[in-house]
């Protein structure tokens, strides 16, 4: 059945804005639909991030582990974090890779840019693979609780069968990443 | 590195309502940081949602094209929807496929739960494997403005490469049904 873009498109009437936050703001806006019904919709506004697989000269990835509060979980990921204002993307992987792992790289490749969740914001999360991996002198924030270790593929294997890797950035990048 | 888990844990001090809406909830809560520092967390809450990967006797899959406010694009996606209060994820795949595609499935195999967006929401996705593909008498809402179509292992292969599938739940849901 064929289609045209006029099938889909929703037109903005009106936005609301109901929240100014430290990471995320979120609005909400009336649409005209395209049968000319009104609806309306939740937008959590987010200014983007990063995840890089590090990925060691014998073929194993460091991760990190850190407690999410909004899950109530320690989850184990690759490293990751938002842009900072302005910052593009490639500096902002350099940066996180740095504070998260301590590790330069030499070799920094864009895997994909992907959006977590286009239903209700609009994130967008660019994936990398680092190597040649050096150390650097950076190292966490103060208020950043996380720890690092490495793994081999293997062990990546079996904590995604487990469910302990299970965060769709790190899911993504490491399927990209061909670990 | 050795670690242990109160290297990690934030303790809740308070949470504030900030939003009650139609798809999320927003909260801005302050936690005590394992330094003792006081830090804040804002968290969307999200009732959890399914996506399953219709896969046909042919081998190939069907998508849903769709636009998507948040992000102001047209999207191609497995079928995915929220969770109704409280329906089981098995059952919510089933609905929204046939509600989506038009289809029920004689086999119905979950793949993995995941974690979207841990930073910032709760949302957990069930992503699912539906084969045995027969024909149901479900169609959309008059509300939801999609379009099916099914497309070959290679052309979802270009549509990945080339960005035109770019969510995250399709991208893991689509790897892990090894397509």
């Amino acid at each position: 059945m064929p289609y045209t873009e006029t099938d889909f498109y929703e037109q903005l009437l009106n936005s609301t804005r109901l929240f100014e936050g430290k990471v995320i703001n979120l609005r909400r806006d009336e649409v005209e639909l395209p049968n000319g019904k009104i609806g309306t919709r939740e937008v959590v506004e987010h200014p983007g991030a990063v995840a890089v697989v590090p990925l060691t000269k014998e073929g194993n990835v460091i991760l990190v582990r850190q407690f999410r509060h909004p899950v109530q979980q320690i989850m184990l990921e690759v490293p990751a974090g938002k842009l900072d204002a302005g910052e593009e993307p490639e500096a902002c992987a350099r940066r996180e890779l740095a504070e998260e792992t301590g590790f330069a790289a030499n070799n920094l490749r864009k895997l994909i840019s992907m959006y977590t969740t286009p239903g209700f914001s609009n994130e967008i999360i660019h994936l990398y693979l680092a190597e040649g991996l050096v150390k650097s002198d950076k190292r966490p924030d103060d208020d950043e609780f996380i720890h690092t270790q490495t793994y081999t593929p293997a062990q990546i294997h079996a904590m995604i069968a487990s469910g302990e890797i299970c965060d769709a950035k790190s899911l993504v990048a490491l399927f990209l990443a061909g670990i």
